[in-house]
Parts: structure tokens; sequence; C-alpha cells
């Protein structure tokens, strides 16, 4: 009966709709696996997505990230808002709400039907990940949660792409996660929307408040794309409560920025056209690695490693097969 | 009359296969800006590839990974091989050898013919990295370096991405990297081969030594693509010379590994239907790209937008318009 209704993606998208969280959760298992009904589910579930805040959070390993999301989902809870969190980690194979920290934050969580919480990490797949993110959030959007976190770990390149999905990006610093410069090398003053410097009691905070002031005046005219948005810094301590309601304020700020200087329709548009590429390169990708299994495929990679054909050349005529068939 | 020779690819082709280094960095920056020309490029000097070592050197910032090239490239040149050295940062929108470290290293080696030395950066591309660094070290081996190397700046997905071309990798980790966990929880541990223990004076040097042999023994047996390579720790001081010829022997150790194992052949194999993969993506990415410039593509991503059809079935309508042109 269970797997009679797993084959049914229509039914099991009306109960996502209806709020059945173990729908939703055997749905964003069957993302992370790439099932290859995928394309059925999403089309039943991608009409109601649209509706959901989605707000992007990250910065270095001990930042605070994670208290700084419970904070943020008790006050969304306050308000009767539900609220759903998903951390990515792109470094961890583990996922499913298996890693240490998701289950601390579960027990505090747990009995509350308005909260969501789901880890998504690589299980050994490079890439895509930002990818089966993305459709991770469009299924917690269908389900109508409110507020959609994702948290990512570490500021490397794949988290830069992952929160290309988030509306507005909190980037949390601490003084020890180095200064201005080095939030610009990697790349999170483009990407910030507001600035949480957390852990603000330690005296160092001040000098990256005041880096940070300098940074954000210097660039803001280099981000047309942020419309005159003036990223705003918020000074935090998390684990006292402290600083919370300015931060939800900042963020609040932001959201009506964007909808009233219809950023929020250009986001999508990005959102939306970075959707077909991974659609599309997915598809690729599977088919090329279909095809190499092939007797063909296996004499064209032969080739290949003896220099007999060159890979551009390759690729054509893979294409051409691709095409024809 | 250099305009001519830029684009009739088969003439700079053999500029570059006669030593033309002139002739070597036009290419390069072609590769860089992903010049249309490019196919007939590689298609040209294919052939001549795979005849060069191809050493990949990693690490956190300020490991010493510069310091130990720069000592590698002595060596090597010592013994009167050509080296080239392609220092990548997919953090930095600078290339063209514009960095600093470079233009410091460019001077020991500026007059000697047989060292070349490039950065390159994402100029502001995200992805497609690697797939470019895998065609420059192409153009280097056809240019007949006998050894490459090449320096990847950071720890990251990417940066893992993009030494998957490299035969022998290099991990270079300072005491103050973090302990042998974080190593593993990076993926240094699957992708390393040899590890480089450096600024050996320090105290501290002896435990992570201790604790990078325990994790070697733990690992061995989870990494069969690696044959019965074990990994080797060596411990450097490269400002001080020291330890450097137990390093290069003990990289020497495993190349000759990869070529009794036929391991080395393996590694072709996967780097050749990975660089077919790149190359439909890039090229599909492209043709995206142009469609929805197109009217009809333009409509495609409004009724995206207003949720009137799914990404999957505007990925499939668009795969027909591509397939039927």
């Amino acid at each position: 009966m269970q797997r009679l209704m797993e084959k049914n993606p229509k039914k099991m998208v009306s109960q996502i709709f209806a709020g059945n969280r173990l729908a939703l959760a055997r749905l964003i298992t069957k993302i992370e696996n790439r099932d290859p009904l995928l394309p059925e589910y999403i089309k039943h579930l991608y009409s109601k997505t649209g509706q959901a805040q989605i707000w992007g959070i990250t910065g270095p390993p001990g930042a605070g990230k994670s208290t700084i999301v419970d904070r943020m989902v008790s006050r969304l809870r306050a308000r009767n808002l539900k609220v759903a969190v998903v951390a990515v980690d792109p470094s961890s194979p583990f996922s499913g709400g298996a890693i240490l920290g998701d289950r601390i934050r579960m027990q505090q969580h747990a009995t509350d039907e308005g909260v969501f919480i789901r880890s998504l990490g690589t299980r050994g797949r490079h890439g895509g990940l930002s990818h089966a993110t993305k459709e991770v959030v469009w299924a917690l959007d269908a389900a109508k949660f409110d507020v959609i976190l994702v948290e990512t770990v570490g500021v490397g390149q794949t988290e830069l792409e992952i929160l290309k999905l988030a509306q507005t990006i909190v980037v949390v610093l601490v003084p020890e996660s180095g200064d201005a410069i080095q939030v610009m090398k990697a790349g999170l003053m483009e990407i910030a929307d507001v600035f949480a410097v957390n852990k603000c009691d330690r005296p160092e905070s001040d000098q990256l408040v005041r880096e940070l002031i300098n940074m954000v005046s210097l660039n803001e005219k280099d981000h047309p794309e942020k419309g005159a948005w003036k990223n705003v810094i918020c000074k935090t301590e998390a684990v006292r409560d402290k600083g919370m309601d300015d931060l939800l304020a900042a963020i609040e700020s932001h959201q009506s920025h964007l909808k009233n200087t219809k950023l929020k329709e250009e986001k999508v548009r990005i959102s939306v056209t970075d959707e077909l590429n991974n659609i599309m390169t997915e598809k690729v990708g599977l088919e090329l690695s279909n095809y190499l299994k092939s007797k063909a495929g296996k004499t064209l990679v032969q080739n290949l490693m003896k220099k007999k054909i060159d890979p551009y050349s390759a690729t054509r005529k893979i294409f051409k097969i691709f095409s024809s068939s």
C-alpha cells in the first residue's frame, strides 16, 4: 500500500499539500537520491511554490550559525509562522538528519509540528547539491512553510552556489573569522544582504564592525543587482539571545526592499534559468554515463585514451547520437 | 600578421610544439576566455598530450605550498627537466600571472626558459575552472613540459575537483591547519597520495604526523582505487630546504606505483570521461543561454515565473528544439 502511494506522484504531492510530514520527508529523500520519477513530483508541486520566504545563513565554522538559526526559529514560531530549516554541508557525506547538531536541535523542536528540520550532505556525489537543495526548498514551499532557512556550513564556492536560491542572505561572522578583507576575498560581500557580527561581547568585534561599515560603503555602487540596498550590519550574541530582534528586523526590511524594487522577481528569473541549466546538465550527464556503458561508448573512450580522437570531436559524435535517438 | 596566426589554430599549435612560449601563453588566454575556436586548437594538440607527469599540490592557505613548489622546481631544473607551474585560485578573479605571489616567483625563474608559470582565477565565472585547468595542462603537456605542477589554494570542493587531473597529489599541512580529523573531513585523505607536514620545526608537528600515520593505516583498505598504495608522510621545512629530497622521492615512488599497477591508465580513463562531461555541459549551457535570449526563450521563462509550466517540462521542450535544429 505504502509502495503504491510512492508510485503515484500526484497522490503523494497532494498529501504534502495537506501537511503530511511523512510524505514530505519521503519526497526529500527521493530528491536526494535523484529518483527517476522526480520530474513527475516536481511537475505536480511546482505551481504551489513561490509563497515562502527563503533566507540563507552562511559563515565560517564556529561562527554560531546554528544558534542564530535556533533563535530565529523560536521567534518565528512565536508569531505562529511555519518554519523549515535545511542545513547543507557540502563536505559531509551524512544526510537525512544524521548529523549531531541536528539531533540536538531536533530535541528542542521535536514536538513542534510547525518546525521541520533536515540536513543535506553530498552522499559522495560531487556537485549537484545546489540543484537538490533547490528542489528540497520547493517541496517545503509547496508544503506551506512560511519561512525556509537554508544554512550552509563553510564559505567556499559550493556554498555560494547553494545560497543563490535564497532571497535574503545573512552572513554570520565572529572576530576570529578574520578581517573584512577576507570577507571580501571569499565573495561574501557580493552575496550578503545582512551581516551578523556574532559573539559581540568579545572586544575585537568592534574593530570588525568598523571594517565592515567601511567595506559596505565602498562596495555599495559595485552591486547594482542589489538595487539601492545597503548591507545592514547587526551585532549579535546569539547564546545570550541578544541582538536577535534587530537581526530579524534587518531581514524583514530586506524582504520589503525586494518586493518594493521588483528585485524579488529578478531573483526568481535568475533562479528559474539556473534551474533549467541544472536539469539539462544532469540529464546530459546521465545520458552520457549510460552511453559510456555501451559497446560504442567503451570503444570511444579507448580511442580517446589512445589519442585517436580528441574530446571535442568525440563530444560532437555523442551529441549526434543523442539527437538521432 | 599576428592576427592571421591566431586565426590558424593548426599553425599556432605547431608553434607551441616547437617551444614558442608566446604562442603557448596566447593559447592559455584563449582557454581562459573560452575562445569559440578552442575545439580546433585542442583537436590539433590533443594527440601530443599524455607525456608529462602531472603533480597536484594543495593545502590550506599559509601552509607553505608555494615555497614547496619553488623548491621542487629548482630540483627538477637541476635534473634538466622542463617544469610548468599552474597556480589555481578559485576565489580569485585575477589571472594571467597578475597575482603577487606569482610575480615574486617569476623573478627567481624569469630568465629560465625551462620554467613556465601561470595563474588561473575564476574571472568572475563560477564553475568551469577545473575544465579550463585541464585544457591548460594539455597545452603545457603538448608544449613538452616534463613535469606540470598544479597548485590550488584552499581545500574546498572546487579545489578537489580541479585536482582530479593530477596523477600524484601532495597535501601540504602545518600543525595549525588542524588535526587529522579535519583533514579527513575535508576529503583530503581520499585524494592525498603524499602528505607534507611542513614547518616541521614546530613542536606540534610530531603530534600531527602521529595522527596522520594512524589515519593512513585506518584508511588504507577504504580506497581500492589507489591500489596497494599507502600514503607517505614527509616532514618538511621548505624555507630551510629541509626534507625536500624525501618529498620528491615519495612523489617519484608514487609515479612508479601508478605505472606498475596500471593505475595511471585508469586515471586517464576517468579524466577523459570527465572531460566529455565537462565539454557537453559547457555546450548545453551555451546553447541554453542563447536560446533564452530568443523570443521563445523569454516567453518560456515568463511562463516558468508564472508557474504555468514546471522546469522539468520546460527542459524537455528545450531539448526537443535543440535536437530538431
